[in-house]
């Protein structure tokens, strides 16, 4: 995308340019891989599981403070990848929505729902002259009582769309080869709970080619055993991450 | 188009051209070709069915949450092309009329009425000064009482128009002229449910000039037969592909 | 109008530019030619008939459709020429208008009470800084029921004029031309119906320069005899046109 | 006005110039200019005539809907000099006023108080940032039930002021010069209503240059004989025309 | 002020230039002079006195409504100086206000009051971004029940000054000159109400360097003996005009 | 501040320049220089005084209308330096707030809690986008119930701050040196009302380098004898300076 | 950050740059380091105690009003870095949240939950159009009941985050490698009340380079025993300076 040719259709959100594109819409999905962050989610026969990776900028901070992954829901959560800002303003607003939704209808929110719901508000930052888009990638994971595990990312554009495994960040075309290559032999619909999370810890591994310490990355999941939103502890990543290394 | 001859009457929505042009609409139509899906409708005797392209972008999308196709009613729906979150947006505000219309008038929107409403908001878009033009076209089919198969197709102008058979997206002029040459002898009037659904099917493919596999294709029908709106199964999909694949 | 005059004063609608022009309303009556189409109104004894090109741009199209003929109340319409859909929205505004007219005063919108309104709300899209002039030229026909037919044209700087007989779009100075020349001789005021049908239709056909089907035009009337506004039927067209026919 | 000197500061309404000028209302006076139209109006003794030019483009117009005189109430009306649309959006309002302040108070709004709002309204277009100014000046005539017969002029700046006699449009200052030439000799105030009359329409004919069909000019006039607004028919108009070219 | 130094920072009201001016507010100051009118107001022992000189542009006016006296409320009222339509605006609503005063408190605004809001409302116009800074300076005069004759000025920069005499318009510093000269012997605090007047006449008479006939100003005067606000009438104006020329 | 180094970032109040900086801000600090006017104030024991120069620019003016001493509530008030009128406006909106505070609470507000609303509404015009920011500052002086006379700058910044003394205007920092190097010896805290209001005094005279007379300036005084905001008659004010000259 | 690569995408707000940056929030960050001043804060095992420099700019100012220390509730408070009166701004709202939060539940509000809501407010400013972004930094002390001692930072991103130990401003990077560098051995965790003060003192010291008097910084704690969020007097700042010259 060479500045020459952008000749400022790219200064406004509500102008097209003379393509048909929206230059601020495609801008955000560059400040998606702005921080260097990449995350990856697979979903299992009966689990889904969610990583990112975890960096804590210095050694002052509080890690506990450092996270991409929200609770939605009871049940449902997700990772953000992006502009951590814009996440927690959307994070901020579906939890709300969640909130009212179980009060109104008396059961949890669907996963689809939500996802829907913040995709259609960052359509509208698409079309409107006065806010600018969302600089955020949504991955959102949960058990759906019909459906089983469902995994959804939202996109700065206000797509979204359902994922047996899907990545976002700065290595996300890697992350994508690296799954496809993967589940080709090994259906994500066989995989069961360890398997769907060492299968996503073992692909961030890869495409960040290193070796993890469990405090490097955090890994979320929802299950037909656990149905809630769980963010993993430390101990639990470490045992998963010691499972993939003796497979090596 | 070439860029010169805009001279800057192109960064505002509400700006005629001195030769009366408004360059942001154009631009729009531009963004329903710009993701390089075709689409074509056809409208039979008694039924009417749309096909579309369904390109998974990759193998860990769940293909069951990528679809162009959307039901508006019980017995209506459309097929998009163009910016998908454009498309998203319009159709959650025509699923909301049609419920309120059922609720007020106890009876099913007609689907010219629906058609007529995505226009005029398209129309709004093209006019005041806050928002851009929606980047999508379009079609609805649908089963009126009386006028029996139906079949509209609604632009980023805002303009709404009935088809015996149309077009939108990439290769729209290439499909129009495939249809009005096989439509000469075949007129549309005259075509069985099975064979409005193969000619929409034949001429896609004649089209993209390729042979496609159930699931390269998103077909819906409404008809006489089967009222509600019904996007067909891939098994369904196969057997049209396969009549089609032993008349030639 | 070159482009050097206009110095930027162009771009906004709220702007007059030193010679006290506004060039946005100037590029609107631009828009009304650009689509190609000419319509032509020509007002009878006891009759009103307005006749409009009808360009159906390929035989996919249900030509039943495509259509610049709107009623606007049981006994009034007009035929539009310019952007359709700015047209639709006019149309759609003035028939809740006259509705609620009916409603509040017990007898239908007089047709110069809805031209009026039509002009109003055009003459504020130039005064505006937040929206665009309506591209579109409407004529509008109805019996008075005190002053027999009427004709009225509204533009798109607010204007509405009444006419004997009258023109818009891309030939609309020729065809002028031709119903003066032709209306020296035979005052309309003189025509019966069919004489106000045919008058209209052959000065199109003149400025056309080509001999109509009927499925090439629309021709809708309000007379004495049939009070309500009515869209000839391509029968109705046809035989009118055979009368010209003949008469050459 | 050389383009030079106005450096920019003429394409915002609400921004001084540094030599303390507002641009866009002096463009405004040029598009009062502009349809090339000159309008008269003379105070007599006991009545009160404003003349003005009828151009009616062709002759397929209905001359009786070309009109630039406004009853504004049942006494008092105006001719209006410039962009029409701008003054019939002015009339209507004016319109409301006058009949809301019937309403009210029971009596018919003075003339002076019409003016003053017409005026009032011209102001604040240029003053705010969101509209442009009025195209149009307006002289307003009516009986006053204690000052006898009024002339006031209001102008796109938002002035309104009192005339024995004035003119505006193409050939104001012609006007002018002739009228005061003209009632050196013979105080307006001595005038008759014929004489009165017969004083607009030979001004008028004086600065054209021409000798008027009936059919050329409107002539409005209220007097102590007529108090109520009325624009004389051609019979009348061709009456004082004789006188005239009897004089001569 | 030369153009290169202002670079911009004058386009925009609500924009300081690098050395903290206001250009906007300048240039307003430009336009009280514009018009090329001069004021000059006199405040006596018991009485005070402002005098305008009117300039009727043609003989066709009626010099009665040619005026820059403006009565506010009963006993107060005021003459203003440059854009006479922003003049008539802020007059329009000290009227409603003084109004509103009397009505809610039961005694007569006091002048000081209505200067301080002019002021105000003017401030407003200098620091919001929608609006322009009103071309006009007033002089307000009236009689205090318990402080005596009042004189204030009120610029369009939002500032109220009382004075004993001052000056507006075209020429205000050679009248401040000449005020400053003859008052130093002759201090206002000791002048009758007839010595008041013959000094603000005189005083414009000397800055514009002309003999005035009674029609060429105005002259306004409230007074401990006609505590209303009075504008003279053109017997008593050649009445001090006469004492002026004999004492020469 | 060279004009090179804001390349546009000082159009506009809601942008910072790449340094961090608010040109707009950094301007209206330039505003309070630019009438030419220095102010002083300084705490003392039980009293607390503010000076400032009084420029009257002709003779003409009525000297107590001239004033930048304004109480605000019964016992407390400010002096301004900067923009006469924004000063006003602030203590317009500050008068009513202290007057409704006491209608709410029962006891009058107190002077820090004044001086922090105004810092507050300074704030806000250097964050939103449709005002500019005041250019002026204002010293408030007052006694408080506990903590005896306070002393308060507020700036065009938003900031406010108590001092022992301050300066504000145009020789700002030769005052506040000046003050500084007085009050090495002499602590503020020891200073009576008299030895309070001849060190304002004296530091001004000193700053300006002239021997003032009592008309060429205000002294404002609060203090516990006085413990209402009162500005010094010229008598007492020229007793000051004589004891002052005395001195020397 | 060369201006040559900013073109013009840091004039707005609402606008990404091609690289997914949004220059005006990198800007506010500039303003957080502008005014020179350092704050550290540092979180011990049962204590959590924030320090910043105090420079008050000359000695005329009252020092206990110069302050960058805010009481949020009666827990706990903030200290902020950068634009004093953004600070105050939003100090300002968060007492007002802390207020109705205990009014509304009748416990006191959590200081995560306050900091949650500063962030919250700062991302806004960086979406909408019409304000710009705040340029404070603010870190949030207060002992939560579960949890201890607290310590967040909220940037003008709207970004915050928990924190062993931080700092903000001129020199946060020096602060933060010295930090580090010490804490390595001394973990936060194990640091009492006195040696939490003493390590945040001695950091700031070491980092400005300068042994400090009491009076050049402000030193805030919340701790076990002292619950309240309390800014150290002179003395007891004193007494840990003593301390810290002992050790060295």
């Amino acid at each position: 995308m060479s500045r020459g040719s952008s000749s400022g259709y790219d200064r406004h959100i509500t102008v097209f340019s003379p393509e048909g594109r929206l230059y601020q819409v495609e801008y955000a999905f560059k400040a998606v891989k702005a921080p260097g962050i990449t995350s990856i989610a697979v979903r299992g026969k009966d689990s889904v599981c969610a990583v990112t990776q975890k960096k804590v900028p210095d050694k002052l901070i509080d890690p506990t403070s450092v996270s991409h992954m929200f609770r939605l829901s009871e049940n449902h959560g997700c990772v953000s990848t992006g502009v951590i800002t814009d996440a927690k303003a959307q994070v901020q607003r579906s939890r709300k929505e969640a909130a009212e939704f179980k009060f109104d209808y008396a059961y949890e929110v669907p996963v689809d729902y939500l996802a829907k719901r913040i995709a259609d508000r960052n359509q509208v930052y698409t079309q409107h002259a006065y806010m600018r888009p969302l600089g955020v990638a949504m991955m959102l994971i949960g058990m759906d009582e019909e459906r089983g595990p469902q995994l959804f990312k939202c996109d700065p554009a206000g797509y979204f769309i359902g994922y047996h495994a899907c990545a976002a960040g700065q290595k996300d075309q890697e992350a994508v080869n690296y799954l496809e290559k993967k589940l080709k032999d090994a259906p994500t619909s066989e995989l069961s709970e360890a398997d769907t999370i060492q299968m996503a810890i073992a692909s961030l591994q890869a495409v960040i080619a290193t070796d993890f310490k469990a405090r490097d990355i955090e890994v979320a999941v929802v299950s037909a055993k656990r149905p809630k939103f769980t963010v993993l502890s430390d101990e639990d990543v470490e045992t998963h991450l010691t499972v993939l290394s003796e497979k090596d």
